[in-house]
């Protein structure tokens, strides 16, 4: 009988500890922050802003087979990535993280060793990352999944959608990390796993995204038009922010910066390079729309923004150009990805 | 493959509209509110709070099979219910909404016509409770499941800890409702249909509960000491008060004001009324902790706080005591719930 309000694990050692013992082992320990004034533990969280800041809030949910694989990655990778997910958000804001929310749901049977170092790899990424665990909760479902909110504060938070013509588009780091080192774990071969130890980034990209947000708050107070992660490839996000600004925007893919190793593991994997870059998703980089005037270090400049939203385009290294609306995840993924 | 960004729903129509084109068709029409300087579509929500209050943050998730189901109620109602029972958090801490984070996941197939209902059940709560979607995510999954963030803001926020010896226990409105309308709508034959029928407040309570928000900001204005709403039964909740605040509690039985219908209810279901007001949980009343002189309106006193904590019980109107720890949801659920 599905019931007011099941225990959130039926039956086995997580049955036991109930939902408030599970959540109270799981957040044991786990660091307050300085504007947390009720944790968990109440029914919500009470957080305290600083004056004259608004309140920015993200929430991304994560599911064990779609997100993550045991085969992949470890549960405290897990963790650690469901919180810097989140973070990269509100980085693409500009905005300062405060506090996070972490709503669970619990497959039967379940090692509470599982859970335990899934809760490693969050108070890992809350620890390095800045950010304090405020809230949760547990309920049972048919398989692990992990509802991550984010709240931050930013002075003057940054949109998609400020892009002004002749402004530069720049990237906040180098891309198509995240992408080869998926690859070449889902390649598994002896070659690729040689690629990886040479390159230990190109796995710790896929696995432990670092959100950019030193580099997002100083963009903001840096006069940024707009600005977004790169989390579905550049070049999807890049038309994001043009789409979302209503301008053109050209990409000049010989000005993309590469990650180190990016260019062998897309020889091994047969693959364009700057296909990995524009079209890999989940490098967490910022993409940022900066007035063409602005000093700002840092930042890699690869693009422009058009007056004429006509044109969305990829110039490529050769020659030609690609609609940028081509070159996203989804379309590369249904052209080359493996089964 | 897993990989690092799969459309939220491989195949069929979802899968044509895409996350974005999903989102936006499911949002398309929701009530911005005030507060909210950027809503859906950006990388995060942004909130502007009245100046010195505090940001109150709950999240909960639901899901199919375990939190409802298409047998006791509809697409429509489990909108409005994850809507409610978080919204039902913020008024426990005498908070005011500003605005709600959904992150949804969808099996695959799932008709669109279903999603569609569910958003209109988000949507109507939405509107009569007075809140705004401000953000969301949608991704594939196994089982439909909810995750709601819901964010408000308290001048002074009221937690589960501040009781004090003397303290008035009173509750916001009768109870047993939700707890009643759930089990006739399980047993479902004649004799509860016609109950049903009597009394529709009783599944309504179960499907649409009623979050006690001006309840709760009246009651934090006025002074209360602890506040808690009742989601896993009076007994369970009101002990949660007394455990956050280190004292004892009597709850006196004669004065829990019962529902219209539950005493018949539970006089066809063969079960003690005041059971399902003590242990029956979903009724979303607040509990609260009050000072013994305050004057306040639309509340019952039916308790009082004491200074040892080692008293925590039910005196039964027929005497005798029972600990409030044995009448807790679960074990009615174990004792008295059918399979």
């Amino acid at each position: 009988m599905p019931d007011p309000d099941p225990p959130p694990v039926p039956g086995g050692e997580l049955a036991e500890l109930g939902e408030f013992g599970l959540l109270e082992r799981l957040t044991r320990g786990l660091p307050g922050g300085p504007g947390i004034e009720v944790g968990i533990g109440d029914d919500a969280a009470v957080v305290s802003l600083t004056p004259g800041w608004r309140l920015v809030a993200t929430t991304d949910v994560l599911v064990e087979g779609r997100h993550f694989s045991e085969r992949l990655s470890s549960p405290r990778d897990w963790g650690w990535k469901a919180v810097a997910v989140n973070l990269s958000d509100l980085a693409a804001m500009g905005a300062r993280p405060l506090a996070l929310l972490l709503a669970l749901t619990v497959p039967e049977p379940t090692p509470l060793e599982r859970l335990d170092r899934l809760y490693e790899g969050v108070a890992q990424a809350c620890a390095e990352l800045g950010v304090a665990l405020a809230g949760g909760d547990v309920s049972g479902g048919p398989v692990l999944s992990l509802a991550v909110t984010a709240l931050g504060e930013a002075e003057r938070p940054v949109t998609r959608a400020g892009a002004r013509p002749g402004d530069r588009l720049a990237v906040t780091g180098p891309l198509g990390a995240a992408a080869a080192g998926l690859a070449l774990l889902e390649r598994g071969d002896a070659a690729a796993r040689a690629l990886l130890d040479r390159h230990p980034a190109l796995a710790a990209a896929h696995r432990r995204p670092r959100p950019a947000l030193a580099a997002g708050a100083r963009l903001a107070r840096a006069g940024a038009h707009a600005m977004i992660d790169v989390s579905d490839g550049l070049a999807a996000d890049a038309l994001h922010l043009a789409e979302a600004s209503g301008l053109g925007l050209a990409v000049h893919g010989a000005l993309v910066p590469l990650a180190p190793g990016v260019e062998q593991a897309a020889g091994l994997l047969g693959r364009d390079p700057l296909a990995l870059a524009l079209g890999g998703g989940e490098d967490f980089v910022l993409a940022v729309a900066l007035p063409a005037q602005a000093a700002v270090g840092g930042v890699v400049a690869c693009g422009e923004f058009l007056a004429d939203p006509g044109v969305r385009v990829a110039r490529m290294p050769r020659g030609g150009e690609v609609a940028l609306a081509g070159l996203g995840f989804d379309h590369l993924r249904r052209r080359a990805g493996p089964a």
